[in-house]
């Protein structure tokens, strides 16, 4: 038995992604990969048992890619405030290109309850922690303190997953910012009149 | 063949939501549903062709209960800024009692593409528009006015979501009012101190 490697299982991966970007998840089987991916289909079985563990391992691999993504955006902005701006832009951006993750994870979510892996886990549990380190930075620099950050990390998050799903493309160009503004600043005047 | 009562599929989606409530998806057979319905597997049968159809007609009855406690917790609050905290408190406690409907939410999303119906659709519209008729009355009773009102509805449901899903149990006494504090007025105290 040959052994397997990263670079093939890259391609396969890469093939399916492809595949699950433009089919819906019950049209694309096996046999589609292989051939997108240029392999036998022996070959694609000696690295995946299944189509479940097939898309487990995409999803574990987009996990890694989101994370990073978001690591080198965050990095790269200067300030908390710019921070939470990219950190937004690149989850909206990664969303976007690859629309079908929200399937693949709500598949691996009900497959969790037999026991099966859910990698997208750590890209959920990274990017509350780099909301929060995000919050903390804008403590420190006094440019803005959350109040309860536990709360509000799940509230941009989650409101940013509505927003990603059922707000209408193309996305306006502002729409990091006005997320980031809603969300620090409030997405109300409150009090703008008197109350008669 | 008998006719179908509503009273009886009452009886019956009851207790399924029972037995979806207190054990897994899968776990969960026809066979026990009737035992728990005390009716014969036939009765069942004749009202639900299969569990996936069981569990629709499930949802859509949820659909339903969530809707009308959302518009009768809602009517019965006073002013703009308390219809809003009573929308909060409504789904926070309807989830609560029933924190298997999000599993069956996403099984439901997931079949949606083999063409079966969505029923928490209705619930999703429906709460969409009491949200936006909520913050029509803000504006108007001059207590606040949500800028971007589309943008903001997704964020504040969505937000919900992920606080009902992901933060700690049991819930603080000011949930639902620190929900709308940092929703109308921002999560952070914004520029608290100067910017060296």
């Amino acid at each position: 038995m040959r052994t397997k490697t990263p670079a093939y299982s890259e391609k396969m991966l890469e093939a399916a992604g492809k595949l699950f970007g433009t089919r819906r998840f019950h049209e694309v089987r096996m046999d589609d990969v292989a051939t997108e991916a240029d392999v036998s289909k022996g070959t694609l079985y000696r690295y995946f048992r299944d189509k479940e563990e097939m898309y487990l391992a995409l999803l574990a691999r987009a996990s890694q890619q989101f994370v990073s993504e978001l690591r080198a955006r965050t990095e790269a902005a200067d300030g908390a405030r710019a921070r939470l701006v990219a950190i937004v832009e690149a989850i909206v951006s990664f969303f976007d290109r690859q629309p079908h993750l929200f399937d693949l994870i709500q598949r691996a979510e009900i497959r969790r309850e037999l026991g099966a892996a859910f990698p997208w886990q750590q890209a959920r549990d990274e990017t509350l922690r780099l909301v929060q380190d995000i919050f903390k930075q804008g403590r420190i620099e006094g440019t803005f303190a959350v109040r309860r950050p536990e709360l509000a990390a799940l509230l941009l998050l989650g409101g940013l997953r509505a927003v990603i799903r059922f707000s209408g493309q193309p996305r306006p160009i502002h729409l990091a910012k006005d997320v980031v503004d809603d969300f620090l600043g409030g997405a109300a005047v409150v009090g703008h009149a008197s109350n008669n």
